[in-house]
């Protein structure tokens, strides 16, 4: 699969642009929940350290996960799907031959 | 001022050591009571990233602060009266001319 030579029109990129965003404020969102609710049941210092793993992990994953380069762009959005972020139906727009990549891409 | 030298009884170990405990305790108290305080202003990703860069730094700072072996007590115990999670008093008991090294080294 030669992912180089894609080319995406500014429609596309738009659509993807969004799903990258969408998925993005998803995980934010989430992780911010995550704090607020294990917050109140951090008692010792393991407790503690524990979410110092927990947010270095999701620092590292968030930096290199959204990856919105034209020639990544169809791992990006497979590794979203994988990670249930966001739906194939959030690439409606795309060509169709797009789409189907991204959904072999997901069974990988 | 060589630490090496000096000689601590097993009653002024005991002392140092309830002196470190306290204080570590007293410094995990701190961390989780602000993590709980901060918990509920997170809203934004660079919150998050806040909050984790404050719990890097303070991991760093205490595995490296509480060095309990003879020849860094001293310093050890200076460092903990500098960062207000001890006092000279927790420290009676010692010999006088530690109590004294100790004082000196809280100006340093």
């Amino acid at each position: 699969m030669q992912q180089a030579e894609v080319q995406w029109s500014p429609e596309e990129k738009k659509i993807a642009q969004a799903a990258l965003e969408g998925a993005r404020d998803r995980e934010i969102e989430a992780v911010i929940k995550s704090i607020r609710e294990n917050a109140g049941l951090i008692s010792q210092i393991e407790d503690v350290w524990q979410l110092h793993d927990y947010l270095s992990a999701k620092r590292h994953e968030i930096d290199g996960k959204y990856d919105d380069r034209e020639s990544f762009l169809m791992f990006t959005l497979s590794r979203l799907i994988k990670d249930g972020l966001i739906d194939l139906v959030d690439l409606s727009g795309l060509e169709p031959e797009k789409q189907s990549k991204v959904k072999i891409l997901t069974r990988m």
